[in-house]
């Protein structure tokens, strides 16, 4: 049986990606092929009660060091317990975000760069990179007008940290996107759910084509 | 204000660190000496919340990459809140259990080798090491004889592993001791609690000459 294929989803607060990630795995189905969504920090037991941590510090929040290391625990278990299985066993994986938010909010909006997240990747993770990074992005406005639409729902310590931080990240993924143009689609957010979608076929197109599914 | 000097107490289980850390603690108390007793995991509210996740996994247990990130992970935590305000403010700080535990644990009894677990420590708490390092110590069959009397109290995860782990960390314990006997003092742990607190006295005797306290 040969290995499923890894996509992820990446992008700031409110950009779609959980909707984008769910609408994919059913247009997957459509088409044959069975794929596991997960999202991070989180999808397996361990990471879930990690993610509590994060976004629910337990003392008086955690420093960079701390939170990129806690992140990076989590990516080991949901690794080592579910993405690294499901693909080993053929099937797809599709994961609302992974190591490239660990890049853009704890190494570029943060205080950590991007070397010692990297380094994180590699002892807990062996570096596992997916085999496709789509990037929802959208022009600086927009990214603004979006965060200040869900100031309600952002109370947790990641999302709920300021408009600068936050428009950090988004700029820290396009520029990802434009530096890793194979690793990386940049998708445009701007538009329908529908528009979106079929852009984010576009973009894994390639793979389906290449699995012979 | 000069800085505190730092004291790790190491070693296997079993054999007396907490106990030799509290009287430690009292003995440089009547030489006017205030020390902030701590412990490993945990320490702070985050790396005690942490602890709790190490001893009690929520899943099927922590991976060995999983495991060293979260240990990593609360030390960093504990040196940002703890170690480092309180040296910083001239205190002493003993702590039972430092980063030579988790090489001794994860790196070598575990599976992670010692240059990844020193990389981690780098990146959460910028290496910092203690200024002396006190490891408590005994010959295999006393080793053997500790572990056995404490079946009973040490169901956690890492307590709980078998005797062959468990000699291969004191066996660690001995060989960084050996490798680097600055940093490094080994006590003899058998004989009464006095008899090895003499020991320990004796090591720390020096630290104490040189603070002109």
């Amino acid at each position: 049986m040969s290995r499923g294929k890894f996509i992820a989803f990446e992008g700031g607060e409110g950009m779609g990606k959980s909707t984008q990630a769910r609408l994919l795995q059913s247009s997957l189905a459509e088409r044959g092929i069975e794929a596991v969504l997960t999202r991070e920090p989180g999808g397996t037991p361990g990471a879930e009660a990690i993610r509590e941590m994060l976004l629910h510090p337990p003392g008086e929040g955690w420093g960079a060091e701390a939170e990129a290391l806690l992140f990076a625990a989590a990516r080991a278990d949901h690794v080592h317990r579910l993405i690294g299985p499901s693909l080993g066993a053929g099937k797809w994986v599709i994961c609302d975000r992974f190591v490239d938010s660990s890049r853009a909010y704890q190494g570029y909006a943060g205080e950590l760069g991007d070397e010692k997240v990297r380094a994180l990747h590699e002892i807990g993770s062996r570096g596992l990179l997916p085999d496709l990074t789509i990037v929802i992005g959208a022009d600086s406005e927009e990214v603004g007008k979006r965060l200040r639409a869900r100031d309600g729902d952002n109370s947790d310590a990641i999302g709920g940290r300021d408009e600068e931080y936050h428009t950090s990240v988004n700029a820290a993924f396009d520029a990802f996107a434009q530096a890793e143009p194979v690793r990386f689609a940049r998708v445009e957010g701007t538009g329908s759910v529908e528009e979106v979608q079929a852009r984010v076929m576009t973009a894994v197109s390639a793979l389906i084509g290449s699995t012979g599914q």
